[in-house]
């Protein structure tokens, strides 16, 4: 860090203008695929420039409000061409700063799949079916889901496209809603972030939304990042990270009865039965270990967790594994803090009594990268502590638990913390798959059947989302247009109000004639009456 | 109080069997009609009794998700016709608790109105549309909320039937969802509370439920109530009582994970414009009376805050008002507490300068009462302290705000809290509306037009919720069946499962024939494919 007054830093943008941060400090990130800082000065802003975010927002907010719903949708469509028109630049940015590989993973996955998120939200912003119109026509009663005011996002690690804070699921569901956002870049690809803004700011001059639509900050203090959730002209947050942080603002914006919608860290249990093991164990070894390294295993449902049922073939798996998890280069990791973090979290699982089946030696010097870890604990050792076993190696790594029987199995999941998922691989008829999924559901907010869980698509039966303390909140997911997009939203009803005066989803003709509506019971996309 | 051990109390429903508190003190409701303890001791549980609970409940859970929902909707409809057939013995214990009148209040609305809302709970529990279930057959995921676990049901003081923890809203949602309550009942009105718990083990006996279903425990000291809400096997928690009791609750089971769902206190405010004086002020007088002394003003949508633009009119309405007002006798309060409650908020008032048009003298000596209390303040002193002059004056109170001119007003409005209600009196093509409407709605759930907010319609576009803190989360509703049952259900995906594996919502033909389902992007009640 260097002082702040000597130093030229990147513009943060505020109220429709980049100008210089109101800085307390500066941070650099990290080019992790050379292990070297990136000579791009970025601020730490001060209180100043949250409050005047929030300000802005505010007013941006009562704006957004008036207009209708097609300009939003026109700003997401237009935001997500000049994306694809500057895909060049953002992959080069983004590669630079996360070491993810330029292709396929962010020409050629992330990036299509970010532009298409910004269209369907586009899509649902327009149709109005996102809100959930409900018509009781006797009654004079009907409902929808409306804006809740500026939304303060928070971005990962390791999705700097996808989920972005100026770019990602969580800032096309907050606008798609009707707020604007303020984003708060992730401190390992800042200039990624930025680089979005930019566009951002250019799509929103070319349809004309109020200037302060799309804001950015870089990095905050603590204490900043938690006042800004709780601030009374904050109406959400959406926040993906680390539990630690997420769970510290999920206390100040609790406290302040403010909603915030966290999803933070999960081990993914992976139970395989015997019967799937005899079956096709060398199959579901190549399934696992593909899902388990991708990405050097920087997905939120990565698979960490694998659990078994003492037998020859959980044997053969698990040293099928470990061969394969010797033999392939480690992937580069996003930063040098995630580098340290998955260091400590394999210690903390080998000091507990994990077995290190291969990895856990040191980080690699030329890079930020470590040998890919496979662990081994019997399910004795978890039950004695499920807690410490349950820590998140985020990364290259997994721990396979091994019981005695089916029935201590169950035992070892019934002691799971909320997952965001879970996956059952077994045979046809397996009758060891009922205990299994009827013990495993509640943990989980997607139970998988003989799939990895690294693949979230996008689509309206996704659940991105789990219980506690995956999640802050077991009813909601962060993927999937367009049941994503109600969280950032307040429901209204409107009570003996008469047509002229409702809001354009709630009138007696369809808005646009394919939105869907619930008018007296019936879901439709007719007019009332 | 009296020695614990020394006292024949009322036994507790646990686990299917009443039996003997595991006993703290003890405590007696008061009968407000004539400010005299009733003769019937009530245990003030400890620790142990919540233990058993929780486990129980546990236990139930377990099995309810195993049980066809026909069982559960079946359930509901024996325990409503159970109401039904004891409404005299009902309606007779809560007048004795309450004060609330005999008929028609309590046997004639309240009561036809708990037995309709388990009837619709039971319906919608038994069609599954409530659960939202959303179908991607293509990429053959497929998702629906389900039970989340035990339901922690806190019910407030005025509304022994309709908002009973054992027999009321959240009960009937909870329950509808598939899940046990654990009911706490108010202290003010235990008999009643054990009267419908009652009649819910006889229903859970005839229909065959797990006998943890229903359980009653009757107080809990403070701590106790915080470490229930919070506890792992808690699933969620409702409440509807006041705002310090509900913070607290909320409190711990944030930091726990724990959804919780609180309906607080709203002082709904009623905006009159100066051309709805004009046109129809004494009719505007008639229902604002009648709306804010009905049940002695207890309602948690009861207009405590009235704003007007300085007028003649508005010189008329308010001086008939106070005529009214000090004409009419008023009506019996819920309980002591109550009505010394009620004696410190309108002393706040009126020491913040509030002034006293009629009532704010001493409590009635026979019953609990207090004169009708109407108050007036111009909108220069509520802004100078905008946090006092919105304290709730719960009961046969109100406070009348006085602007200089509609800009003012508009002022007055965006210094609210959040609450439940907001009411608009206009003419047609009223000027006034649009800025009045535009500052009202995002700080309301319910924004009502010409019309009083005391009417709740059990109608599905119902919205019963808000900003914070009337509510805390401003997403959820807590009357409109099915929209009420939804915030006690986990969000659960179902990826790659194949058709004989998934719960019966999600499977391909129709569940019922008639239940509503999102199908690839439409809403059905067709089958899939």
């Amino acid at each position: 860090m260097s002082i702040a007054s000597t130093i030229a830093c990147q513009p943060v943008l505020i109220a429709g203008r980049w100008r210089d941060a109101n800085l307390v400090e500066s941070f650099r990130a990290t080019d992790p695929s050379h292990n070297q800082p990136i000579e791009l000065d970025f601020p730490v802003s001060g209180w100043a420039d949250v409050d005047e975010a929030l300000r802005a927002a505010t007013v941006a907010a009562a704006e957004l409000r008036s207009l209708p719903a097609a300009k939003i949708a026109e700003f997401l469509e237009v935001y997500a061409d000049l994306i694809q028109a500057d895909a060049a630049e953002l992959v080069e940015t983004a590669h630079r700063e996360t070491g993810l590989p330029k292709s396929p993973r962010l020409a050629d996955v992330e990036l299509p799949r970010t532009i298409n998120q910004l269209k369907l939200a586009a899509a649902a912003a327009r149709e109005g079916s996102w809100a959930m119109p409900v018509i009781d026509s006797a009654a004079s009663i009907r409902s929808c889901y409306e804006p809740l005011g500026p939304v303060c996002v928070f971005g990962p690690n390791n999705f700097p496209f996808a989920f972005n804070s100026a770019a990602g699921g969580d800032f096309a569901a907050a606008i798609a809603a009707g707020n604007p956002v303020i984003a708060k870049a992730n401190s390992s690809h800042p200039d990624t972030t930025r680089c979005f803004a930019v566009l951002a700011l250019q799509a929103i001059e070319r349809v004309g939304l109020p200037a302060a639509t799309v804001q950015l900050i870089y990095r905050t203090g603590h204490q900043d990042g938690e006042r800004m959730v709780a601030d009374p002209r904050c109406g959400a947050t959406g926040y993906t990270g680390s539990r630690s942080a997420g769970l510290a603002l999920k206390a100040a914006a609790d406290a302040a009865g403010k909603p915030i919608y966290l999803e933070l860290s999960s081990v993914n249990p992976v139970v395989i039965t015997t019967s799937a093991l005899n079956q096709r164990g060398g199959q579901i070894v190549d399934e696992f270990v593909g899902s388990v390294l991708m990405g050097a295993g920087q997905f939120c449902t990565n698979p960490g967790l694998v659990l078994l049922v003492r037998s020859p073939a959980a044997e053969t798996f698990i040293n099928a594994v470990r061969e394969k998890f010797a033999a392939q280069t480690p992937g580069t990791l996003l930063s040098p803090a995630v580098c340290r973090s998955l260091g400590r979290s394999v210690h903390v699982l080998a000091d507990a009594g994990a077995e290190m089946l291969t990895g856990g030696g040191e980080a690699l010097p030329d890079r930020c990268a470590r040998p890919n870890a496979w662990m081994r604990a019997a399910a004795d050792q978890f039950l004695a502590d499920p807690e410490v076993f349950q820590t998140e190696a985020f990364g290259n790594a997994s721990l396979v638990v091994v019981a005695d029987d089916v029935d201590q199995l169950v035992g070892v999941i019934e002691a799971l913390e909320g997952n965001l998922t879970g996956c059952v691989y077994s045979a046809t008829d397996d009758p060891d798959y009922e205990p299994i999924a009827k013990a495993l559901t509640p943990k989980v907010g997607r139970l998988l059947n003989d799939k990895m869980p690294t693949g979230v698509a996008v689509s309206p039966a996704m659940n991105h989302g789990g219980p506690y303390p995956a999640t802050g909140h077991p009813g909601f997911t962060a993927v999937g247009i367009p049941a994503a997009i109600f969280r950032f939203a307040k429901l209204t009803c409107y009570d003996n109000v008469s047509e002229p005066r409702l809001p354009w989803l709630l009138r007696n003709a369809n808005p646009t004639g394919g939105t869907w509506r619930q008018i007296d019971g019936r879901w439709t996309t007719d007019n009332v009456g």
